[in-house]
């Protein structure tokens, strides 16, 4: 069975559509998501960014919020914006994600954490919406938290961050079949029928 | 009828494919195009960049040759890269194409001029190769050139660039149907779309 590694990072507008539809196209393809999130703040730093280039170039990011605007009218997803802050840190999600890929419950927790930031106004970075989203995904809070501050944790984050980088991955979200790399939400489709294409 | 403008600028690897697949697509939709080139050298100035993006971050370039090689092949369009070099100037040739839109040749002209850059790897400064494409679009070479060498034409080109700006367009290929803008060669079916249902 295909494998599709989804890339994204909480902080990403276009990741929400993304996360929002990718196992649905996923399944009805037949092909099996690996869910990996990653921090984009250490590939934007290496090229000299320290905020997000929707900000540094604001002619860009306001397309990118009208462009996000159609693309979720178009999929029925609601859109707020702008939500509290953009981008907001994705750091803790990111690490109570990584438990969730073990433990069964990320898809879940991923698509709460989206909607709770680019619909809600929501902050993500706040314990209690966090925790909102871990139970709406079926996880216990507390055990989920303790799990995602070990330093072995902290450290599988940090190792999927760099192993994006050696994948050649330098925005999100990010499809991977095999070795042959997806950018962006508008390609989701195409890496589906890549993954078919080699099943095939 | 509806009306799709069409900015393009020559150095621009994605506006390769639009600008072979916007008319056959737009007559299909009963859409109208109007050509317009303009110069992304100014608008990439202003914001520090004095090169393609592509070439500054080779990462994200890496992947945009990968990427229009899929998006070629599927189309059926030839590519061969990396061409003479990247990205090549397209001044001469949007002057001419500014010539061209005034007298009728325009899309045929721009449409083997970029033939000639990303699936010929000729060089598109050279005046023997633009003289090609002008004749292969029904063109006379030298009055063409001598129309695209006045003050008039000249201050022409610079005018659209800054009309490209003043409407918020940031990078190329980019579509507008009124002020709604699309940007990125992904984005063609979108605009198509667009402009029909406010023609209905």
């Amino acid at each position: 069975m295909a494998v599709l590694d989804f890339w994204f990072e909480f902080a990403s507008t276009y990741s929400y559509p993304a996360a929002m539809r990718v196992e649905k196209v996923a399944a009805a393809a037949g092909v099996t998501v690996r869910w990996r999130p990653f921090l984009l703040g250490p590939i934007f730093g290496a090229q000299g960014w320290n905020d997000s280039p929707f900000n540094i170039y604001p002619v860009k990011g306001k397309y990118m919020w009208r462009d996000l605007e159609r693309i979720c009218a178009k999929e029925g997803l609601p859109l707020t914006l702008p939500p509290v802050r953009f981008p907001q840190n994705g750091l803790k999600a990111a690490r109570l994600t990584l438990v969730g890929v073990r433990e069964g419950w990320a898809p879940a927790f991923v698509r709460a954490v989206y909607t709770a930031n680019f619909a809600e106004q929501k902050d993500i970075t706040d314990d209690a919406v966090l925790g909102i989203a871990l139970r709406a995904a079926g996880a216990d809070p507390d055990a989920a938290v303790a799990a995602a501050n070990t330093a072995e944790n902290k450290a599988g984050l940090k190792t999927q961050t760099e192993a994006a980088i050696a994948l050649g991955i330098f925005g999100a979200p990010a499809f991977l079949i095999d070795d042959e790399l997806f950018w962006g939400n508008d390609r989701l489709d195409d890496a589906i029928e890549w993954a078919k294409r080699i099943t095939a």
